[in-house]
């Protein structure tokens, strides 16, 4: 018998990292592919804790990078499972970079990530579904229904008229 | 003064990998934020290729993986830059992954990804229109404009109900 | 003017690593040396966010290796300043291995790295002196003053004779 | 039957390193954390080469850093085992860097890692004897009791008051 | 029943890479290793692309550097398999560099690798037959038995008295 | 003034690497590729040790690969200046792989790699003559010419019939 319900703190996790050369564009700034392969990590142990199983990715949410991250900085991520779906789970992460000596911390990106937990044959397997507690993670909960709805709309499994919590917002 | 228009077909990349160990997770398959690493590098190129700049990722949009890739397979990614807005770009990546001695060929991924051009000062600057000429080109081109939109929306910068070419695919 | 006092936990910093293929040695098990990497850019970042400056490493006091981590666990290495004199930092770091599918986490390391603040021309700079406040952050700070003077008894820069602290633990 | 001893002269390992970008701190100097990966590298090699065996990294002794290693500097690292104790091997490495167009060689670190030599499974096995010839290497031999017993007391496996050979220092 | 002829075009493989910090001497320019490294993989895809086996490399012909590749370049590979013998495959790659923003584009290297396919055992196994098509397909599988003559003749396993291809050139 | 006459031997360097998951092919075995790019690096020191100079690689030898090297083996890589010719240098490399537990060692490969010294502007910048003492370097010495004719006809820089030390060889 396994976990039925597991609360979304028991699923956080914090990733920090210095950005080192290889990491950096001709400007010397973080590139937005590593700070993707950066947040694909956090997320992926982040749902690996909700879901004791291996993970694997299945989507990126749209990511919108703001502010250059300077090689040399410190990179702080922090992921939390929002919700979860049968074999999948949604991952919030949001991305803080800091220039420690300069004593500036900017928080540069948020992203939802969702893995497919699976067997060692690589099946999709069930997971705990998730107990928000906090105000935030009660919010992220219930957004992560309209989220869904906007991935399988943009996979094209599912037709925009159908797609009844995305289509309240364009109406009014 | 500079080139005002260019085809699409001018900012085509081909880049091609071979799946290594350390890009793989413990089911020995390629992980998903390598994968988004490698698709940044492509379309960064391809974007340069269009502005003859320096570029920085500005977002990534959707990204779905639903096929496994595996250790020694090669991957093959094709970018294109579809429609640039003053300074940005969004650029369409394809992406193949070949089991060659198997003889098997798959389509992974497609991703949208979107570059400003910036002088060496990090400033944004202009770049050439796009001149679509194939029917792809062509259809990509079009519906840029309503990827650009829930962009905006996804961002916070555009009201959903601002969004006059998101909202049509809504209302049937 | 800068600040003169800071309290151990300011410095706290966590950083989470997935053991990768490139990590292993023949056993697939994280090699030393790699482990070594990981606790010397952990406890910079926390030196760093105690001194404000550019940090570099002066030495690191015996560390051991009883436990073997395999392919695909979780690595959490927690680093807090102990102590400072002048422009030198001790900092303490606890390192945790999960096998999260497993259920497993085990407590694998703990070392004591130390280093030096500096400028941008490479020059040693004061930093503030650290302000204990749990039973363990004042234990460690306290026990600092002994393990210095080992440090300095092996590098050969105090004669053994002279470590009084060191001396009583011998003398019983 | 297997080789009951060897001399310390048949463990000796030579690595030679350029210092890459990636392994720089914004200083552009060699990180400490790499130094400590290297010098991981090559004991262990000198371990294999004396036990036959794969071997695994038991501890690393207190190391000290007092010179900065320049981007370009070609670090040089020669490793010998200098004891072994059943199936546990102690050994010493020296590394030099050098700025080879300046004309510049300095001894840089001086290092007593330990190795554990196992079997397939990951089980401890005895290795054969060292035998020491030059003075330098009966000094080592001589010394590695006491190093062993002061990585004892750190480990809290040994009560200082009865390690002995430590003991005498502190005595005078 | 397997594939007894392919077009020379059937393996053509293009690769395109970003010089990134680590690729780079003290000069900011790629290292000459890194280059044959990329080399290598482009012309291995390419001879897997003939083959549709495992292959290994068997040999690489002089290869002369006369271009300086700066960081933030982009490198462009092409390879394509000039004629097979038996189990080996000679792949010829072209290598061009460019400094977009300059608008800079010069052709590099061009490189011979030769491959042997090979079974799950690492067995040298009979490759497909090369139909080569263009003009420069056609020079170049002529060319190839000379170039086969003076790698035997390198190895030792062919007397340069016997090599009447090579020899020719040298008589006129 | 500058050093006019060198020692072979004064530019003689061992690397030793350990074969790592990163390194090797779907069969375990280290890529050629990856061999290069280590042979390219000892000998690049090698050339510094000679010249005191920043070196850049020039051209590569036909180098075959006739031995799979496995995964957690050992490499040791032996590199010495045979001869210079003004600003170029010929480097000399030997390679041996070990698979220490099972106490085999072969040798790999050898390879020649020529590389210019240059100045802080990449210019090239004589060096000193080399000075052979033992039976082989006075062989290798000797022989650079003939290996150099080579190197320039197959660059296209010299008539095969000009090629005197080459044409004696297809001669007889």
């Amino acid at each position: 018998m396994s976990i039925l319900k597991k609360t979304a703190k028991e699923s956080f996790v914090t990733m920090t990292e210095m950005v080192l050369p290889n990491d950096t564009n001709p400007l010397h700034n973080l590139m937005g592919g590593r700070m993707l392969h950066l947040i694909d990590i956090v997320s992926a142990i982040s749902a690996q804790r909700h879901s004791n199983r291996i993970v694997v990715t299945a989507s990126v949410d749209n990511v919108s990078f703001s502010h250059a991250i300077k090689l040399g900085n410190v990179v702080t991520l922090q992921a939390k499972v929002t919700r979860s779906f049968n074999s999948s789970m949604e991952v919030y992460v949001e991305v803080f970079a800091e220039d420690i000596p300069a004593g500036i911390r900017t928080e540069t990106n948020k992203a939802f990530f969702t893995f497919v937990a699976v067997d060692q044959a690589g099946k999709p397997i069930p997971v705990p579904e998730v107990v928000p507690e906090s105000e935030q993670e009660k919010e992220l909960y219930a957004s992560a229904l309209r989220r869904r709805q906007l991935r399988l709309v943009l996979a094209g499994r599912l037709k925009p008229s159908e797609a009844t919590e995305l289509k309240s917002i364009f109406e009014d």
